[in-house]
Formats: structure tokens, sequence, C-alpha cells
């Protein structure tokens, strides 16, 4: 796929068209290319557990994140209801030597390593499946594709495709690198993997190993701060590989960015283009700054880079996204 | 274990002693009997996918929750940042044609189905393996055992002990029955199923099944309320199979209860003895609210109770608790 | 003015119609009645200053509040971010020996004692001065007549009408019962008290007293809680005082009650027909869940009922409602 | 007083020695030199009211605030429950064409303009009036001087002392300017205002007018932002005051700075010591993040430095500190 710069919207549109999967599940469909995801995927993704080591892929979340309010995103804060001290100091008149810590949290779905939800992008007023926007989001939430559909089902075959590791320098692409389908083929073919129907699929840009350093207390001028993580100039997937993501029949793809494509956006005053495609017109799961870089570590010492991957979103009612602790098992 | 209900400190004390895994993995252990879960464990637990589906064992997250405030834990408050009626509308002043929908989430850690992290019960202001409980939990949560420390490990064999099914009437144990060492080998006999170190076991009471029926806008007088699920009157573990739970060697363990003992707790006057042996002294990790109602009807049928059962808590930093929504694999 | 009970819609079309202060202070106002409340209303009100003495009017904002989840309305959820038992523990890490605590809310803004914004309320999809709801109300909260507007207005003179002490029977109107003109009229007659143009008027049906007796720990099947006081019966304004808070040109008004206006409200199938009269088409500043009590034993011992009342809501930017503690001063 | 910079804690312990306000009101009291503002007092203020004219000393509470996440302390998050997009399009199920929008709002207590309350600041253990902090604010909130005690309390005479007026230039004090009793002597006898015993006094330094100045769209190189507003350098109270806001009787005090206090504070590796001998030991309220700017414009018009004011604290149950609309009336 070509890319016409003179005209985002009608390149966005026709992208749509092409790529749409709009009724291919029925009219009442609420998982998306989640629906990719059958039975035999996860016996063929069972089999990948060879050594019993288990992986998060999540950051953390906590007050420290990346967060700088744009769109009321903040970073989560985390209170307690009931402390240790307090327990200690015998200030909680609970029986027998009982004590306890409670504690509460207040925080966007999309502040740290998360899910979009099928309701979380549209285009020009209509969200996946051609539904319009306005009746599948208001203010009570997804009232249709709200992510808690999607609870029971992502657990399957995961694959990691270190495109900062084959493509990059050092490990990383650079802010701004697209990353196009011959990229992500490249990297699928040095690691030895194939990347099918159902599968779950990790992009590894490198972009949080570099913030990761900077953020280190010993990185000159960092202040440990996460500069422009959220939001600013990024690696990421090309709006040309909206082919690929629909013809492949993947069920879902994160990455270790923000925001999935790259950053700033191929076309001028675009926002999110492919997310505008990819979410809508092909109901596709993408998830966004998961931390890869320990699972690529192990993936380039033993070479397999196929393995069992859990990644349940919380059934949060009505949800557009939800935080995400993914699981990859070796 | 026979029970002295005259003294309960006393009790609670001597099984305290008797229990105690303190020391077992070293004194910077933050991880308890989660430390029994190994990579043969995993490949053990790997081994029990063969059909390749998968069942959420999480209950929905929403101000329709069981809480009433009880040591101000409320219900999710899940609200939106943007919707798609406004996206409809042009509210947005997005490019081209995108709209969005974002959304934020006030919730106690511990409102719905959830894992009660290391921190969270105290015993004579003693916290997980020995420590004094105001150095670990003050008001910037849980320093030492916070449950991010868990993020990667809950992946495994898992069981199910359906107590309700195999000891109660009609798959349910009234509220206050006392399940005791018998009932939980009773269960695993007439399941066929054997429970062992490093393993993830479910005790289904039917307790959940009886509140769904509850609220069920057809169950007269009910008015879809949860009556007492969160604290009243429940079936659960007795304080006397402290010792089961210590000598199965066990990871971690999880109810269909609010309270995972049984209610009333059975000293007088006393909340949760339970819990103060288990998690301060085991190191047990305790999982509350679990919905095993599916996937329970699924072992009845197929005859297998043991699964593969991913339960990864969010990696929230310094929190003693986690929502989380479990998926059993077989 | 009769009440048509056969036509709820109608009779509030005709209302709405009669009532309409739309375009009165010009296209962009966003105070609507405030607009009464001028410098020589202040000045009337300063002089009523004569004791000195203050009352607060405000309930208080805990998590043993009156809310039930209805509309996602909970009660406020207060934790601390530090404590005095971290700073007399040595936690804190400052210099010197200072400790310090901190502290955070969540909270709906209708809780407990509030002030309606005039974008609180639509009619038909017209929001104060005929302003299209969707334009005014987004996601982004009131864009046109946010409370913050109102910030330095709310200071004047202010009326109390204890229709509760004059009309009720040991100073309480039974839930239910709908205060006419004719009562507020007898009310102020009763009490020597005149209002007019740009007052702050506070009208007591006593409901709080009763539900306070109710809470009390020696009434007997109480338990402490609010029974149904957030949304269930309670005496308050009839739909028929439409005429007279338009015509007596008053600034704001305020009850003691949840709903202001009488519940069950005067039509079959309504939702607070008279809200849907007195914001959208009034301009009118509604207060709700005062605390009237201890004025009003004041004013019925010294039988002055006018006095200098500040009720500033807090300037949260687009809000649609604010909490306040309104002070009277004698 | 000459301070010692070589023996910041010595230097402490003295001014609380000989300024300490502990059981002056008794050992029970909760309002410290709220004590001082009598009814005598506000008769005395409410004569100030001369021309009607009111204006609110609150800055606005939103996401745009100077909150960095110090703390935990965010700016607010105001979110929507229910909009007018929502009404308009027909998605509320509501009866007769009525509409609603309802919001609620996270944020700490100290977010924006603010009280202190008097459980905010110990020193070295010990709370207002001598109390052990422990005792006092655990995690339940303050269990004792919550400030919810002085919900009726701050009405009364209020005094701008503009020392940026008369002492900085262009109206403004630079960042790190000790403001000495001399200077608000001086500042006092400048505007021909006298303050004593009960007033509650306001001091601006014009830092807020700056930072507003910067935050213009206009302002070259801001981007909007706050700068260390929060937290940074800024001209305030010098520690040698202790003695004046002990001796002057003073009610309460505010400033439009982040800290009252001059920071840099006047010690090596101090915080905030002047709060540290100003809350626990006298039992003074402190305000901070006031907008003083227009009340300093007409009180430069017109001469006149004191008026009413009424600054009630909203009564959160247990909060040491509360959000606050000042009002002052001319």
């Amino acid at each position: 796929m070509t890319l016409d710069h003179s005209d985002p919207e009608g390149a966005i549109a026709k992208a749509a068209k092409a790529y749409s999967n709009w009724g291919r599940w029925g009219e009442d469909d609420v998982l998306g290319t989640l629906n990719f995801l059958d039975e035999a995927k996860r016996r063929e993704g069972a089999a990948l557990i060879r050594r019993g080591v288990s992986f998060s892929l999540s950051q953390r979340f906590d007050i420290d994140g990346p967060q700088k309010g744009w769109r009321r995103r903040t970073n989560p804060v985390h209170t307690m209801l009931d402390t240790g001290t307090d327990a200690a100091l015998g200030n909680q008149g609970l029986p027998h030597g009982i004590g306890g810590a409670d504690d509460v949290i207040a925080m966007p779905l999309q502040c740290s390593t998360q899910w979009d939800g099928l309701g979380h992008i549209f285009d020009h007023g209509k969200a996946w499946n051609g539904r319009p926007a306005e009746k599948v989001v208001t203010s009570d939430g997804d009232l249709v594709t709200g992510i808690e559909h999607m609870a029971p089902h992502v657990a399957g075959r995961g694959v990691l495709l270190d495109v900062g590791r084959v493509v990059g320098q050092d490990g990383e692409l650079p802010d701004g690198f697209a990353i196009t389908e011959e990229h992500l083929t490249a990297t699928a073919e040095a690691h030895g993997v194939r990347v099918g129907r159902g599968d779950l699929v990790l992009v590894r840009t490198g972009q949080l190993s570099r913030v990761r350093r900077w953020r280190s207390p010993h990185a000159e001028g960092s202040g440990g701060g996460w500069g422009d993580y959220a939001g600013g100039p990024a690696p990421g997937l090309s709006f040309t590989t909206a082919g690929w993501l629909h013809g492949s029949e993947i069920a879902a793809i994160a990455t270790d960015t923000w925001g999935f494509e790259v950053r700033p956006n191929e076309f001028e005053h675009a926002f999110q283009p492919l997310h505008q495609v990819a979410i809508p017109h092909l109901g596709l799961l993408i998830g966004e700054m998961w931390d890869l870089d320990a699972l690529a570590e192990d993936c380039a010492a033993d070479g397999e880079y196929a393995f069992w991957l859990t990644a349940a979103p919380l059934p949060i009612t009505g949800a557009v996204g939800s935080p995400v602790n993914p699981i990859a098992v070796k």
C-alpha cells in the first residue's frame, strides 16, 4: 500500500473500506478479531509451554507513570484505607490482635499497560461493526461492546516480533520510525516464527528500553522523568500496515509504545489514523504500553519467539479499555 | 485440629506458631507460598490444556456490586472522559473524522474478584515473614510486599474443589457452613483430583449461585440487591483448615465468597481469624469473590477438575490487593 | 395555578412557556436568577448582621452519607495520602522533626449539601437560556454555564421560610406533602418576613430533622441508616409554585431535602418536573440537602428570619453542581 | 527575631516554645486561633460592607492546575455521569422530556485554593494542642481536629496586606523574597489599615500575577504551563514572622502562593519550618493558593483594605484541609 499524503481523509476512507470486517461475525458481534482466536489456536499455544517460565509484560501502575494530564489522563492515585502503622499502633479496634490494610485506586483505564476496547475509537461517528457511536458509548459507558465481553477470550498463542532488535540499532527503533509490512515480515523471518490467524502479536520497538534508560537516576538530565513517552514522537506501525493487520487475521496486537502507531502520524494534522481504521473497521484489539523487554531478552536467548499468552482485561462493565497484566509462558 | 472456642487469641497464637512459614524462603521473601509454584508445576498445568476452552472466573466491576461502604469499600465508579455521543455530535475537535472514548475508574482494590496481597493482614503488628507491620504498610502503601512483586508468578495448575456440589444440597453449602479438611479431602476424592504443592486451589461453596438467583429480577423480594454477600453470613473455610493449608503446600487458594473463611467466624467476637494465620504466618495468597460457576459446570460435565490457570494481579505499586480476571483453560 | 394531572408533558410545557426567563439577561447569560442579586441587595443583607453569630447550613461530607448509588451517586470517599501515625513512627523522611498529613477525596458533586448548576437539568434538549443541551454539557463538562461563573456572586440577603414549623406538626411536614404558594406566603407572614427580588430563600420542611432522629443510635430499628432520604418520598415544593418562583424574582432557593420538590412527584411517571421548568426556563439556582435546623431554632428564638447568607460554590470548571458550606450570619 | 541559620531544629524548637498556644483554649480545643474570631469581630467586619460588591478569591479547580504529582497531589479530575449530549440524543430514559447532567470529582483537598486544617502538620510527632499525632490523624482521617469543626466559624473581618504592591516592584515580590514583620507592618501602615485580634489576614505577594502572565497563551516559552508554582521558589513569610503571627492574635492568614512561607526555606535542608511552628504550636489556620488579584485591584482603587470575608471550609469529616471559595464583600 502506497500512502497518499495529500488526502488523509480519503486515504483513511479507502483503507476503511478495503479492510472492513463489518458483518463478518454477524451484526451482534462484540468481539471483533478476537473471533479468530479459537480453541485450536489455544491448543497450539499451550504446546509452546516447554520450560514453564513466565513473564509479566506489564508496566507498573503508580503515580510515577508517564501521563501528563492530556485528555484528563492522569497517573494512578493509590491510597490506603487502612495501614500497618495504624494496626501496629492499635488504632483499628479489631479483636484478638488482627490488623489489616486496604486500599483504593483512581485511574484512567488507559494510564499504563492496557487494551483498547472496541468502543475506544470511532470513524465518522461509526463504531465497530458499523454501529452509530452515539448508541454505543454514552456517559454510561460502552453499552454494546464493553470490554467485559472479552473477559474469557484473551488466552492463546503469542508471537513476539522484535522489530527493534532486527531492524533497529542496538535493539531500538528511533522515534518517528514507521514500521511497515516489510519490516514485520522480515522480523518474523529473522526470528523463524510464523504469524497467522488468531495469533496475539507483540511488536517491540525498543522505545520503552530507551525511556527506561532515560528514567534511570544515573541518566544525565533526566530527573527521572518520562519525557514525551505519552503522546510524543515514537516508533510505531505505519498506516500502511492496515492491510497486513487485516489480511493476517491476527486476533490482537500490542506494542511497547504509548500509541501503537508511528508518531508523529504520517499525515499532516492527523490523529492516530491507523486506530481509525483498525478499531472501528477491522475490530482489532490493540494493546499499548506493554513492557516486552524481559520477554524479548529471553526470546533472543533461546530463539523461540512464540509462547502461551494470557492477557485478560478486567471485566469493567462498559469500559472502553482496561489495564492488563499480560503473562507470557514459555 | 480441634477448636478451643474459649480462647480465640490462644487458638490463633497456637496455629500461627504451628503453621508458620517465616524464614522458609529467606528473610527478604516477598512471595510467600507462591514460592511453591515452580516451572515444573507450570509444565504440569500446561499439559491440562486439552480442548482449548477458556473460562473467566471474574465477577464484573461496576456500581451494581456487593459493597455497602464498610471500611470505605465502595463499588467501582466508572466514568467517561469522552463518549460516542460527543464524537457523533462533532464535539471532540479531532481531525479527519476520528472520534474517541476514554474512561476512568475509582475503586477499592478489594471491591470485586480479587487477590489479597501479603500486606493485607497482620497479626499483633506482624506482617508476613515476621516483619513489623508499621515498616511494611504505611500511607505510601506496602513498601516491601506490594502486590507488584507477584506480577509474573500466578500462572500454573489450578484445581477446583466443588465442595458445594459434593457436600452441599443442590450444589450449595448453607451460610455459616464451616468447610473442614475432611470436606476438602472428600471433595478431591469425589472429583478424582489430587491437590499438592504449588497448586492454585479454587473452593466453590455455591453461595454466589444463591446470590445470583436472589439478584435475578424474577426473584421475589430481592429488588436486585446483593443482600449481605459482602460481609454477612457465608459458607467458608473453617479455622481448623489452617493445618491443611500449610501442610498441602498449595501456592494459593480462592473462593466464591466475600470472605474466604466461614462467617460468622467460629470464635466469638472474632474477625477473620483464619486470615490472621494464613496471610501473615503462612504467606498464603488468598482470592475472594471469584465466580466459579461456569467452570464448575464444565468440570462436572467432563469430570476434569484440574486445568491451566492464569490469575495475574495488576502490578499496582505498593498495593495490598488487586482486582483480577482469572482465566482457566482446559 | 391548578394542576392538570392528566397531561404532564403539556403542564410542563405550559409552565415553561409562562415562566421563561430566556433572553431576559441577554443571550450570553450564564447566571440566570443570580442576576437579581445586586449590590443593593447585598447592602440590605449586610445590615442584618446584628449579633455576629454564624451558622453553617451544611451537612457533612463522608462515607456515612445518604447516597445509595443511584445514577452512580455515591457517598464521598476520603482517604489519606499521609497520616499522623506515619509521622509519629518516623516514616515520612522529612527534616528537623516536621511531619504532615494530606488527603484526597472522590465524590459526586451532588452527594451532600449542594447547588445545582444551570447545566444540571434540560427540557426537551434545551438548557438554560434556550441553548441546545448538547452544545452546553458534553463529556468535558458544562462548556457554557459551568458553576465557576457563579463563584463570586452568591452572597446576599437570606430568608428562612420554616414551613415545617408553621404548617407542619411538631415542626415537620410529612413525606409527600406538596408545599404551595399559599404555604410559602402564609409562612412568610407568620414569620413577619418579606421575600423579594434577589433574595436567597431557604425552605425548611423538617424532613432532615426526622431523618436525623431516625439515624440516632437510639432510634429503634434504624441501624443508623438514612432510609430513603436520597430519592424517596419527601415533602417539597409543589409543581404549582413555578409561578411564585418566577414572579417573586428570588435569586436562589434551597431546601433541607434531597430533591427540592415534593416526592413522589405530582404527575404519574414523572421525574422532577419542577426542576424541568425552574432550571432551564427560569434559570433558577436550586440548593438541596441543606441543614437548616440550627438556624431555624435560632430564628424561632429571636423572631428574625432574614440574615446575611454566603453560599459560594467551588469554582470547579465546567461543573453542573457544587458542594457548598453555606454560612448564615445574624 | 534574628534567625540562627546554623541550627534549624533548635530555632524551630525555640519558636515553638516561645509562641505556643497549647492549652490556651482548654485541652479539648479543636479551633486554634479561630477562637480569636468572635461575634464582636463579625459585627466589625459586617460594617465594612458598604458598596455590596463581592469578590471570589478562589482559583479554579480543574485538570489544568499547578499540581505535578508531588506526594500524590494531582490536579482535580472532573468527569460527567450524565451529559447534555446524551440528553439531546434521548439516551437517558427519563420521562416527559426532562434530561440531566451529573458529575463527580476526584481531587486532593490541597490541590487549589485551600485551608490547611489543624491536623495538616506535626512537630516531632505532636499535633495541635500537644496531642500525639498518631492519635489525631490515622488512615481514618483527623479524628480530633477534622476541618468539619471549623465549618461555621470562618466569617469575619478580612484585611489585605498587599506586600507585593507596597514593597515589591511592579506589584510583585521576587521568588525567594522573605516577608518579615517589618514588611507586614509597613504594608499595613501604607494601606492605613490596622491588623488585630481575630482578623483574617490575606497577604498578597504578587507571585500569582506573575504565574498568570506566564500561563497566558501569548507568553513566550510558557506553553501554558504553571512552571514551579507548586513547590518551587516563591516569595512568602519569613520564619521570623512566627512571633508576629502569635502576638497579633489573628484568626487566620492566607497567601497567593503554594506554600505560604518563603521558598526555598530559610534553613538548609528544611521543609516548611514556619508551618511546623504555626500549625501545631500556634493552632493557626493557614490558607494557600488564594487569588487576591481582583480584590487587590479594588483595594488599591478605593483605598479600603478591610472587608467582610467568608471562607468556610467544606465540612469533610476528618479532613486535614479543604478546598474553599473565599468571598470578600466590600
